[in-house]
């Protein structure tokens, strides 16, 4: 590895502090480097703080003139809360700019560069550039789609099942895939669970990180004719994070108006065979800025999820046992395709080992018609 | 990697010539070396031939005398067709023995080292040891045993899935997983499949290589009523390798003759809860010295084995695709255990890139009580 991509990756890891805390913005992180040291750091904390390089140049200070700047995204060149932060890079006599990927908006792609190559400055593109898009990926489909960017993550035995025949699955997967599981709710704008799976297991859908520092994503329920018992946990619990519960006009109205005394946010939306439209909802999540959703089952609303194409990725945790029988087999309830050569098709698959479990990561490559 | 282990790849590559071709004895294979050249090379052919070591030698020729030689297994010091062949050994003058591991039966294990070194050759154990071990698993198991070392075999889409909702299952996995499973073929003594499968697929059961050399195992079928089609082509077709039906005493005289014609071997088996006690039947599999078995399906039947601990290792082809529906899912039809911590565990994970596909390959680590 150059030197290039080694501060590039240190700026990916400033940006990855932020993950989920930056909607409607993305997640940037910058590192200044001069004589080889780095001399300033910065990562673009939440909506409304500055950007990255605002807070790199902060920290470097004096240091920042004639020193060179890595920043995972495409500098902006618009009027923003701290003002362009192209020109305050001018401005700090920065000499040269690495940059991980261009701004994804056509608006104003490349617009940054421009502004400063006319200052003079060098400017190097494309350093990292696979894992610097990976990173404002949800951001990216939120700026092109107005839905977000949706990760299925299940727990599944080697033989396929998600529980035992008498519905037990506690637990499938091993300790530290959980724990990778509460990781990844720090990372995300919002998870979501079906009425069912509350019913079922009434968890909390909470962050809980040992080392602390997590926070609750908002929680979705989606609960098509408001079955939610009103002492489930999801709606007593203490959390910063609010709990959103999608509905339809089936919904009684006193039920409504207790869930929200209780705290509860909920949604009227339009229905689709009787059921909360989940287009409708992707496209309400995405009005709210959520750039990111975990979609954590069950398989009722992850089967119906996946036939309007709104999965874009999946996380399976295998775990190394096999509990036999087909109680609760397979990732999606319902129908699904009528012939194997009509399925949907994954790609860039990703093995990786957590704890004793098997980690395997793919993208949707295409989604079935509607 | 040292040379030491270079050679004994090399004799381990010329044992796997002859997998599946051996029983009742191991596949072995042997180098000899010489001033750093190979000037023999021999495999164990099949049971009745010469060993591995003869044919190395004869290979050599006067080249034997002074040098090394790398086998897989332990020298034979009992007096088989060709005489012992660490007395072989010794009449060549072969200077140093390298061994990959030593004989898994107890009565003779050990023995071949010290009639070696009673005649002053020096002898190394443990070259690639692992590997030389798992190239005579089968034989390792069968000869404790006495049942085959059997391994399952199943294809499912990354939704956990063996076919679509409407029984469609051409192809789950991609045309290099297919042609893998030929291979596997090739290699194991015998392979099964329940009449189930028979009356749904109605397949070949033979070795198809596209580079030819193939040679089909030995099928069994379980069918326990009989059931089985007289036109069916794992009945009909020419191989060279027979079809062995295990059924019951409930099947119809007749029936059986019919079978018996047409070129099909018949065993009647004890009964289990009205069908063919799969312990009996890996037991006449062992005295009929199948030492590997490759368990082709279906669900019923792999579920009816793995419940009497008869499965030792699975090899799973996950194809990155999604079918949803809960049509076939899971490896294992029936009830399974009543709670997830009840699981049976697997070991050794393995993971590989089979074309577009993961072969996830894993050992059952215990067996279900009985």
């Amino acid at each position: 590895m150059d030197q290039h991509q080694t501060y590039m990756r240190r700026a990916l890891n400033l940006a990855c502090k932020a993950l989920g805390r930056t909607s409607p913005n993305p997640a940037v992180g910058a590192v200044i480097v001069r004589d080889d040291q780095v001399v300033g750091e910065g990562y673009h904390p939440a909506a409304g703080e500055p950007h990255a390089e605002i807070f790199a140049l902060r920290d470097a200070g004096d240091q920042a003139a004639g020193a060179d700047i890595y920043v995972t995204l495409e500098p902006c060149s618009h009027q923003g809360r701290t003002g362009p932060c192209a020109d305050a890079l001018i401005a700090a006599g920065i000499r040269r700019v690495f940059i991980g990927t261009i701004d994804p908006n056509p608006q104003v792609s490349g617009r940054g560069v421009k502004r400063l190559q006319a200052a003079g400055i060098e400017v190097y593109k494309g350093i990292c550039e696979a894992e610097c898009q990976k990173l404002i990926a949800p951001f990216a489909w939120h700026l092109q789609h107005k839905t977000p960017l949706t990760l299925y993550k299940a727990a599944m035995t080697f033989d396929g099942q998600l529980a035992t025949n008498t519905g037990d699955s506690r637990w499938v997967s091993g300790e530290q895939s959980r724990a990778r599981v509460h990781q990844l709710r720090n990372q995300v704008d919002a998870i979501m669970v079906g009425v069912g799976t509350v019913l079922a297991d009434d968890p909390q859908l909470t962050t809980r990180i040992a080392q602390g520092g997590g926070r609750d994503p908002l929680r979705v329920v989606v609960d098509s004719h408001l079955r939610i018992p009103l002492e489930s946990r999801i709606v007593c619990q203490k959390s910063a994070a609010t709990t959103l519960i999608a509905t339809t006009g089936q919904a009684s109205a006193s039920k409504i108006e207790q869930l929200q005394k209780a705290g509860c946010d909920l949604v009227i939306l339009p229905e689709r065979d009787s059921q909360v439209s989940l287009p409708a909802l992707w496209a309400e999540l995405g009005r709210r800025n959520i750039q990111s959703l975990l979609l954590e089952g069950g398989r009722t609303l992850a089967a119906a999820a996946l036939q309007c194409g709104l999965i874009n990725r999946l996380q399976l945790y295998l775990a190394p046992k096999l509990v036999g029988g087909t109680g609760l087999s397979g990732l999606f309830a319902g129908e699904g395709c009528r012939l194997m050569k009509d399925a949907l098709e994954l790609e860039n698959l990703n093995v990786e080992q957590v704890g004793e479990d098997l980690l395997l990561s793919a993208e949707v490559k295409r989604c079935l018609p509607d």
